[in-house]
């Protein structure tokens, strides 16, 4: 690649050869600047962040897993603010190139990550999600992206959010890369298996534009060919406007749990809108995390129930494509609230979560998510490997 | 001056020379970066506001009233973000140095200005003082400073925060000068003129540490000997806390309204804890407001009432000198509401307030002030002159 490296974090200068023979030996990666590379500071996308905090010593368990595997690391890219966003503008570091639509935000917090690999600069990249951070820059830049299993893999190394929703995940532009390093990752086959039972989440289809339903049809159609049995359901009974509720409720509320002390103690520097949020999270009662932690039981349970092992759900994995980058605070939250209604059950279930790529609207990448039960992401990687092959 | 210039704007290089044989001639000042000054921007202590601004091509009012009566321009100094904060540790630009007590603040928002007369480096400064911006630091900093009648001096070119309690001030080493620059500004002389009565605020002195008040019993004696007259009074009869609580609801709100657009459209950095007051503002209800609306009316019948043409009020500038630097946010809440008990009047009832150097509390300086009817700048000058020349 030649061209510019607007997702690596200003500065930074990191390649680490991986072990000779391993299974991903010839890949080459990106690990967001959440992760700890031992001798490299850790950003974090907040420029306060590095230089409050010592240099790691030793690599974070998802980079030391990929070295080990044979993968070649050759960049940290750049995130939200301490992984606080779903949309990629970053105000320390840049916003990366969407290079599919370059007026358009990548998509956050894995913004880097997903763009490097958009644009060919390394073969698969790692990110975090805790509450869209790898769907949503895998929709926006159309390309296969996972959140595991919560709670699956180790998180040592990798900088908290929240942590009763934080998971590792990775990108890659094909489904057979895809594959590759989900082994690595999972230490587990991909096997050719598949599900014997489609359920298509009635409510998020509703939910999402009529474009965005309208493009992601074909795939369904193939997915429905693939798997012998399928329902139409409503996925979140209570609302998905209420499951998101409960997210917005428990999760920027750990966050702030997080990092109050550090923000205490350091007065640092955020963009308004990141510094808002948790202030604003501050404030969010006893009573109102109480409600929303028996809301999260439910919606576990509900997710519990429709999912079994032999199924899978899909679903928009946002709502719209990517939405104009430079947009007004105003106008930029009405877009996340409206993407968080599609992605709260990732972190509120912690199941497990696959963007499919391949479909766009007037030429916006939009993905297509299938989610399966606690476990099994394995088997969402074989259905990403058999729709690509599927004709 | 051969020492450190940490009070100046970093990367600023400004020199004016003022009009030949004016009133000011041979003496230099600096200005708040809130000022314009033709050809430089105004930074506002803010590393993305100078980015999202044009470079003014006037000076502020202030700034052309002093060059015009002879004073030279030497510099940009260092103020809060966008004057919002009364501390003076500013996250972008740095801490000014309290040249009595190097471990503390400087107090704010006009931190650079304060500093840098306090360190010798120019004779005068331009500051501003919404919420007690000029008064706190030339309490912390041992120095002359006046929050002049609010609506008495033209504010072009001055960068807004709360319009109806902002105003322009300054600062100087020793009264004469005082008078000079007083003169210069408030386009008056300022003659031997003295009250004929003194109002000892009980409740502000009853409200400061002891320490405090015994620093200042002698400076008050010696007013109680200038002054025919001397009363013991309250004067908040509400509350200094409830004047406070007005002050902390009105003047936020307004600053949000002053910024919002701004924020909104652009998403700018701030310290954290700029932007969580920023937020919290923006939360403010218009019950409460509407409320505080009315305890301002009560404030300023009351200071109408407490402080005629004839007579002057004292109390503690501050309950307490300067507080170490680089402490917790938790620790400067704490401190920040405390000064805002004994501050709150100047912004709510717009009566001039003049800061006396000449007190300290175990080497750190601390400030008696004088409050005057609304006009009645002049006289505060000519007490200030006297206090200094009587024995």
């Amino acid at each position: 690649m030649t061209g510019p490296t607007d997702f690596l974090v200003p500065g930074s200068n990191v390649k680490i050869d991986g072990k000779p023979d391993g299974s991903l030996a010839g890949l080459t990666f990106v690990v967001k600047d959440l992760f700890d590379v031992a001798g490299h500071p850790t950003g974090a996308g907040n420029h306060d962040w590095a230089r409050t905090h010592p240099v790691p010593e030793r690599h974070a368990w998802a980079v030391q897993t990929l070295l080990d595997a044979g993968a070649t690391l050759i960049g940290k890219s750049i995130t939200d603010e301490i992984s606080l966003g779903i949309l990629g503008e970053n105000a320390f570091d840049g916003t990366p190139l969407n290079p599919k639509m370059p007026d358009c935000v990548p998509g956050g917090s894995s913004s880097g990550s997903a763009s490097a690999v958009a644009q060919g600069f390394c073969d698969f990249a790692i990110g975090t999600d805790t509450g869209g951070s790898v769907r949503v820059p895998a929709s926006f830049c159309g390309l296969y992206g996972i959140r595991p299993t919560h709670g699956r893999l180790p998180l040592d190394g990798m900088l908290p959010q929240a942590p009763t929703s934080d998971t590792t995940g990775w990108f890659a532009r094909d489904a057979a890369t895809f594959a590759r390093v989900s082994e690595a990752m999972l230490g587990e086959t991909i096997s050719a298996a598949m599900p014997t039972r489609l359920v298509i989440a009635a409510d998020a289809f509703g939910f999402a534009d009529a474009k965005v339903r309208d493009a992601l049809a074909p795939m369904v159609q193939k997915l429905k060919k693939l798997v012998p049995c399928a329902h139409i359901e409503h996925m979140a009974p209570q609302g998905l406007s209420v499951w998101a509720r409960t997210q917005r409720t428990l999760q920027p509320y750990e966050a702030w749990m997080t990092f109050k002390d550090w923000i205490e103690r350091e007065n640092p520097r955020f963009a308004f809108q990141v510094a808002r949020n948790l202030a604003f999270a501050s404030l969010i009662p006893a009573t109102e995390r109480g409600w929303a932690s028996l809301m999260r039981e439910e919606a576990r349970a509900r997710l519990a129930y429709l999912i079994p092992d032999d199924t899978i759900l899909c679903m928009p994995t946002t709502p719209c494509p990517a939405p104009p980058k430079g947009r007004s605070l105003r106008e930029l939250d009405v877009v996340r609230d409206r993407i968080t209604c599609l992605t709260a059950q990732g972190g509120l279930t912690g199941h497990p979560q696959l963007n499919l790529a391949g479909a766009t609207v007037d030429g916006a990448p939009i993905g297509l998510s299938i989610i399966g039960s606690r476990g099994a992401d394995a088997l969402l990687v074989s259905v990403a490997a058999q729709m690509e092959n599927y004709a």
